[in-house]
């Protein structure tokens, strides 16, 4: 099954295009976790337990798993095969480096670890992604708009009439297997990424800690299927610092679910 | 001792730009070595006995050890620290993700790990860069020029009157511990680069198994104090399939060492 194909029956299944940003910190556990890196696993096994039926997709950012050391890319894999088997998976990695070392990582990514979709950074260019986009039930995004402040001083460089974000856009218009990666944050710009492709699928973070316009989003953000992964991660795991993490982030996902659906069935 | 100070000890010491690309894989192991992952540590460990003495860095490139699985993390650690304390270790991995992200991966590279410096990716731009740039004693190579015909891409994109990597480059010139990623095949576009800064450091990838020139590489390459990292990988580490590939690595390594010195000499 494809990840697109997979994507669309999670999505069903759970009435859902929230994707939850599993990325655990350590100084962030709740009060009553000890403070260890394996409490990372359990803290993240008890939110898996508790929202996978509202979620469309689980986004893991490999950056909280490697700064846990020896141990973290351990924990990464038990994480991901503590996920329903229905539920797609996304290494949120922003992986990218020439054609041989990206095979390496294509194999780490889905091999090793299992995961359904990577993030990848567009700088190198297309033909080094290849060895991604070979494994064709796997599904790449690629990194076109980011939420962050720094986003202006590349992404937003003017180049002839475009901004260099859409001419990433534009190159990976006709390749299969591959979806963007558009921050919240960056308002009516979606809008500028839509534009190139009404199919495209778009993963989109920034909604909850960083603020972005969730309404703003999904009105420029779902394609003609009318998805799109509306990722949220610290304002759901982090709902609460004591034991009832779990329960209280369940909540939480709810909550942003039906904001979302809320907005959908109004667009 | 920061990054600078430890890189122009070794370069005094073993008198050599050469910085050796410890990318190990499975599949090209020496005949005789056995096909498993706890190999990959004992060829490292032989590779960097047999040269320590003729390079003055080591380069890790992280995808060959993130494909080897849970293990594979393990090892490049214990390969990090195999590598005699007075040689600085440059984290090969390409990392760039947003602020809070990346200050996980500095976490990873440079506490966890160990590293010396990291490659890093420009495309969120200068801001989100700031975690790896507070440790003041380490280091990081932004991307600038990859080696890869994919390059033309993206950073050979024109903005205005210049190209995309142009602009990249011109955006760190004044921030300090903070040198270039510059891909040998790019041939005289390095001038380009260097013309922006007479100062800064560049690690120049692509000689040997990618077929960069060494001679433009270096004309351009060194900065005012006559510095630069020539990295070479595959054509040193796999000089030999057979059981003498440590002895034949020095062969090979003592031979660019040379050849980049006989360079120098005449520029």
């Amino acid at each position: 099954m494809s990840f697109i194909q997979k994507l669309k029956k999670s999505i069903a299944q759970n009435n859902s295009l929230l994707c939850l940003g599993l990325d655990p910190d350590l100084k962030k556990l709740p009060a009553g976790l000890s403070k260890s890196v394996d409490s990372i696993l359990e803290f993240n096994r008890k939110i898996i337990e508790a929202t996978n039926e509202l979620v469309c997709a689980y986004k893991l950012n490999s950056a909280f798993y490697e700064a846990l050391g020896t141990r973290g890319f351990e924990i990464l894999k038990a994480t991901i095969e503590s996920i329903p088997k229905d539920i797609p998976i996304i290494l949120d990695s922003k992986r990218g480096d020439i054609n041989s070392s990206n095979e390496m990582y294509a194999k780490s990514a889905f091999i090793e670890l299992g995961a359904d979709a990577i993030t990848v950074n567009p700088y190198l260019g297309v033909e080094p992604l290849k060895p991604f986009m070979e494994f064709e039930d796997k599904f790449i995004f690629v990194l076109v708009l980011s939420s962050n402040p720094g986003a202006f001083d590349f992404q937003y460089v003017k180049c002839e009439d475009k901004f260099l974000f859409q001419v990433v856009a534009e190159k990976f218009i006709n390749l299969d297997n591959v979806g963007f990666v558009v921050g919240a944050t960056r308002g009516e710009d979606i809008k500028l990424v839509r534009e190139i492709s009404n199919e495209k699928l778009f993963l989109i973070p920034g909604i909850g800690a960083q603020k972005g316009d969730l309404e703003v989003a999904l009105k420029y953000g779902i394609n003609k299927d009318k998805i799109a992964l509306i990722n949220v991660g610290r304002a759901i795991i982090y709902a609460s610092s004591s034991l009832d993490f779990a329960q209280k982030a369940r909540e939480k996902a709810s909550e942003f679910k039906e904001k979302i659906n809320k907005i959908l069935a109004e667009l």
